[in-house]
């Protein structure tokens, strides 16, 4: 009789514009453009080649060259996600798409068509849409943070409504008889709600993976709610140990009230690694992609992400005591609090932002950053991480070939992939028809 | 010296759902679900293999199953065109978007994506969504017609102006001296209309073929102003020659009036071929798809094309002189028109329409059909055709394996690409930035 396997670590890949360091695409080699699909798949390729659960990509809805330069110009998430569906084979492929900015019937029939194309890989990861310049665009005014929220509980209830319209079975095809389709086993939706009004059925047939999964990573009170009620994957932001497990038991703590339990749901914090042979080698790395950052624009981000005009203060000052727009990114909370326990200034809090934009920078040897992970993993702080390399396609790699054969050898990491579908990976069951429905019509 | 090259044809192959036959899928071995990416990846393939211009996929944003039962399930459009930008390298790939259910800021974006996605060969189809019932998926109120087509004329100017917000070189990246984006070179578009407020610039840079082709099939008069003001090609419904001379030729003298040419728009007829390697076996094969017909769906076909209950009339009694409502189909006008012309019962424009949904029906050996397009092509009908497989596979690879190299042959159709990107294809040129929204703005 062999021993248990350990509980299993889930990696996913996240990817925006050039890398989530603010300047990383100075490094000598890196990706400068993220329109180049050849680059786009070999990035594919090397998530692939490291087993990751998925490959997750954010998404703004407006062009600000002044806040991160290289998230300007991107390839719009589901074609982009659709084509690597095609250069992939097993890895899981999460899109972007704001519950604000789209309506219901286009996102679900779009995540379905990303379901079938892939068969059975596709991931929405729904999002309200924090920043209000996107409201330019769309000839809208920007619904407030409750607002959005509101928006996005009806929002996600409608998606996973229309995905349950179809049985599995109802595409027939008899040639013979001439049924195409069994219309006893497709229904209309008839969602007469407060914000949307849609009937339904879905123009594409039930997905292979039943419900595709989808992905959240709001911070608040609400996005946490929403997260508990409706999410399969749950994206934090954190800086340190301590702050991780107290989220992640927080929010492990929401779901038995929607009728769920603490594994329904994978929280997977945010971390930027940077790796080397040696510690040496990783934080010489880390101090020349500092290197690259620059005054000019360190109070624009600082403003992007506070919502609010930094330039008013002294970069060499402390951190002022600003209260969060309503607007505020979820990374300016993490910060603040870190910066009013360690004292930083407001430089410090710039270059810890440039550096991954106020998420967890996790530097040092291959082993001490697989350590790390396997510390966090089964201290309670996660069920898996949110890998956010710095650039592109060393800062990723690196990572594939040092750190995961590592957490391979110590039975933490899958040896091979051993479904074929998202929720395979993730250990997550198909849900019957009508399951998703019946939970949220009743939470 | 070598003799001049004869004017070159042009093909585009059409796809929406299983085939064109209303039960092409019952064919014996014939593709039975749109749903499956194998299939569709063979389709294109076959048409590479073929040297098309493009593959265009139509679309609905409702399911019913009634009308024509292998539409009700299909991939979402973009997301499969962008899929088979990577298992295609040369033929040029067009998506239907409504512009009556979609907003310009995401269409700009989505359709700029596949084009970078696709290295150059991205088409829009521009519709504005005939039929009625998609409203209620939108929960929203259907515009009548000449509302839609107001709003199509602001929207389609909206789009092709974001095209344009980037200069060809603005993404610079440089490293050494940390420039990204030179901000000259983007600006914003700041549109203010009756219908969008859409401010700009978008989020991804300037396409490779700086505007991705904009298709159109409009046969209303206000459809035909659309696309005489904005479209690359133009597809179009015809019965026969003389139609399509008529057509022709009054479609072309309203280009000057916005300053274009008659080479600037391709005009495709839409035309079913059911080729036989003799005309008695292509003539057979007819006959056995059109024995797949069914008496029960036939009034709903009929009722859905013309927009108005057909129920209450005789099948077999003669084509009422029914008044075509706002909604029709341009199929419906044409299918009348045929009607009246050659005095049809309901039963024999049944027939018509389930064969090919209105579209002309080409069936003869492949040497017949062969001799056909040319004539049409010859006498001022046609740049080229729209060809609508009345099933897959063996419906359309009959098409590419025995009709195009007659063509190649008689030095009408191209031997090899000669370009790479889909204005390359169709002989046009990149538009300078600017040109398109000057001259949107001047008509």
């Amino acid at each position: 009789m062999s021993a248990p396997r350990p509980r299993q670590m889930h990696l996913g890949l996240f990817i925006l514009g050039t890398g989530s360091h603010v300047a990383g695409w100075r490094q000598p080699g890196a990706v400068t453009s993220f329109e180049d699909m050849a680059a786009i798949r070999e990035i594919g390729a090397t998530a692939e080649r490291g087993l990751f659960d998925l490959i997750f990509m954010g998404d703004n809805l407006y062009a600000d060259p002044a806040a991160h330069p290289s998230y300007t110009s991107r390839l719009e998430p589901l074609t982009m996600l659709s084509a690597l569906a095609m250069s992939t084979s097993r890895i899981g492929l999460g899109a972007t798409a704001s519950t604000t900015y789209g309506d219901p019937f286009s996102v679900a029939r779009a995540f379905a068509s990303l379901d079938h194309i892939s068969a059975g890989r596709a991931a929405w990861n729904a999002v309200t849409t924090a920043n209000a310049v996107s409201a330019a665009n769309f000839g809208r005014d920007h619904p407030d943070h409750s607002q959005r929220y509101a928006i996005a509980e009806e929002f996600v209830s409608v998606v996973r409504g229309l995905w349950d319209c179809w049985d599995d079975d109802a595409l027939v095809a008899d040639a013979a008889s001439g049924l195409y389709i069994d219309p006893a086993k497709v229904r209309s939706l008839d969602h007469d709600g407060a914000f949307f009004q849609v009937k339904g059925p879905l123009n594409i047939s039930r997905a292979p993976q039943g419900q595709p999964v989808i992905l959240q990573a709001g911070g608040s009170a609400p996005g946490q709610r929403l997260a508990a009620r409706t999410a399969d994957v749950v994206f934090s932001v954190v800086q340190d140990l301590g702050e991780a497990q107290a989220q992640y038991a927080a929010f492990k703590a929401q779901l038995p009230a929607f009728g769920r339990r603490a594994e329904d749901v994978t929280m997977l914090p945010g971390v930027m690694p940077v790796v080397g042979r040696t510690e040496r080698e990783a934080f010489d790395r880390l101090a020349a992609l500092q290197g690259f950052l620059s005054d000019s624009n360190a109070l624009q981000l600082l403003s992007d992400r506070f919502g609010t005009d930094m330039s008013v203060y002294d970069l060499d000052g402390p951190v002022p005591d600003i209260a969060l727009p309503d607007s505020y990114h979820s990374f300016a909370g993490v910060m603040l609090a870190k910066a009013r326990r360690e004292g930083l200034s407001l430089r410090d809090v710039y270059n810890l932002m440039g550096a991954a934009r106020g998420h967890w920078v996790l530097c040092g040897s291959a082993e001490q950053v697989a350590d790390t992970l396997q510390h966090w993993f089964e201290s309670g702080a996660a069920d898996g991480f949110n890998v956010m390399p710095p650039f592109f396609h060393e800062g990723f790699s690196d990572f594939v070939d040092l750190v995961v054969p590592i957490l391979q050898e110590r039975g933490l990491f899958r040896a091979a992939y051993e479904g074929a579908t998202l929720r395979d990976h993730l250990g997550l069951d198909r849900p019957a028809r009508g399951v998703w429905p019946a939970r949220l019509a009743a939470s």
